[in-house]
């Protein structure tokens, strides 16, 4: 059998990685093709090399900024791929262009597509992400959910009516946190780096919409401020998004620092005592390392961790981001719950993808 | 108002006419974009001027014949437009690739979308055609549905509860119908200039996939050959297609006729007995020019033709084409029936465009 797996960033490539393994465990031929959506400086070859993940085939360099743009050469270096390789089974993961993208080539091409974190959503057609996400499931011949409420979701839009598979398989972050997070002391001394000696809240703002609409930056910003008059903020963040921060009049107080590889990521993460972050991938390392989050977003596509109390949603006003703090900053849940299968997604997505075709 | 069209087909573009005239009445500033996904020698100047059709501002000629980087590239034709024109709303025709990628191309930068023909289903995801259905109306902003079967499949697929508005204004292609079948005889002389002089069935056969797969062919062209030993078949073709026709093994003894112009086309079927088609355009075609028609298809999205006794589906397989066929030859059904909205789509779409964003 042969599959190819499209990826489009550093954080679906890490998840990707584990599917890897446990595709080529079943001797599955798989080929990686990355859009590089989002490559830089942090998609490198040591960065292979620490990950332990296969270097892409295929890597198409889209040279955009506009997002249609990014779309329309995404599907065409996606087919290009397929004409090419004529795999069985295209492999997409999560919510981004690339999963469309790679779909929708696939689907010109009737090659079945499988979606990894399907079924979920936030109820809002504005976002890029859940119309990404809705399109991708609706030509999905084999859909992985990472969760029963994802599962759910499904069902209520009668994908069990439709000729497609769907399987919850868990989530394949938790067992990519646990594994890279019980070897990230060994390979990263960020915390001696930075000179941390007191608790710390780690915070991420990566969303493109809040560097287009500085408003909402500054609501965070203003947050952040006040909360690290308590406590130190720790911000992780890309050089070139440093301008933005000078055009908005306030003056961070927080600490600042480069964006920063992997295991620097996890460190910081499992050291921290609190998350702030707009990224679903964070809330849910968060949650893998035990630590309570607030999402710097109206919505989540990870309801469970709000719904079961590891989460509390602060928006982008500075207010409601304090309350949700001061919330969040004295619960203690407990961690052990098991929301998102306890890390056996990649070994049941592999097994249902070599088998699926077989009834 | 301004309002950006994407048209991908000559036959889109002239139900796309209808409501380009509507629009103008009510003021709106409506700006043409043609795709160009069938641009050949059939949409010219003259034709414009025949047809009274506004020339398009935009016309982006697509050169490939793998069809994810047509579709890309129409994302990204149509994204361009958007960005200069900064139109308040998209409106797509119908299943074509070009609906799609406007729709894609719009949702990106957040600007409404309309789908004329929404709705429309034959519970086949192999079909580009619903594919392209299905995910354009999974995003637009308001659709418009060509008849009650077409309301009641998005219905069905929840589409009450999501943030759009749908309405029933019928079937554009009944007005234009109308509209063209009055004035077709003053031009055209394609009945004289055949030398046509006894009854006929039309047929048309245009679906790549069956000149990809010519077993299709083959079983079409046999019962073509077969019902024209009863009365004279005849079939207009575009030249390109001509070279398939060759290599099947089988001499048409049909009259085979160069691809038409549309009033050539319109007065063909208005003298015609029986028709025969792959198109769900003929098909609805016909039966407003009161013929009864046998689909060349397993399955069609004008279900209501079937249902109501106009139509029957006869696939590809030539036995069951000839049992279509000797069952419709003789069947003289009401055609006066009030299916498609009586042709006041246009007119319907014109005025709930103008206002649907008003409450």
């Amino acid at each position: 059998m042969k599959v190819l797996s499209v990826i489009g960033s550093r954080s679906q490539l890490i998840r990707a990685g584990a599917v890897s393994h446990q595709l080529f465990a079943k001797g599955v031929d798989e080929v990686l093709l990355l859009t590089a959506q989002h490559t830089d400086d942090i998609i490198t070859q040591v960065f292979f090399e620490e990950m332990d993940i296969p270097v892409p085939k295929y890597s198409i360099g889209i040279q955009s900024t506009n997002q249609g743009a990014i779309l329309g050469r995404m599907i065409e270096g996606v087919e290009n791929a397929i004409i090419k390789e004529k795999p069985e089974v295209l492999l997409v993961y999560g919510d981004s262009n690339s999963a469309l993208a790679g779909a929708l080539a696939a689907n010109k091409h009737q090659i079945s597509i499988a979606h990894v974190e399907a079924g979920l959503r936030i109820g809002n057609l504005q976002s890029e992400g859940e119309v990404n996400r809705l399109l991708t499931d609706r030509i999905s011949n084999l859909l992985f959910c990472p969760s029963s409420k994802a599962l759910e979701n499904l069902k209520s839009e009668g994908f069990e009516n439709y000729t497609c598979k769907i399987f919850n398989v868990g989530d394949i972050l938790q067992e990519v946190a646990y594994y890279y997070g019980s070897i990230s002391s060994s390979k990263s001394d960020i915390i001696n780096r930075l000179g941390i000696k007191q608790t710390y809240a780690l915070a991420t703002i990566n969303r493109h919409e809040y560097y287009d609409d500085l408003s909402k930056l500054k609501g965070i910003v203003k947050a952040l401020n006040t909360i690290n008059r308590e406590q130190q903020v720790i911000v992780p963040l890309h050089q070139s998004k440093l301008r933005y921060f000078r055009e908005i009049n306030i003056e961070p107080i927080f600490k600042i620092v480069p964006y920063l590889n992997y295991f620097d990521m996890v460190e910081l993460l499992k050291s921290s005592n609190i998350v702030l972050t707009d990224s679903g991938t964070v809330q849910r390392e968060a949650f893998y390392f035990g630590k309570c989050s607030v999402m710097l977003r109206h919505d989540t596509e990870w309801a469970e961790l709000v719904q079961n109390g590891y989460s509390m949603l602060g928006s982008t006003d500075s207010e409601f981001i304090l309350i949700a703090y001061n919330e969040m900053i004295s619960r203690k849940p407990d961690f052990t719950a098991d929301i998102y299968g306890k890390g056996k997604a990649s070994e049941r997505i592999a097994e249902h993808l070599t088998h699926w075709n077989e009834k």
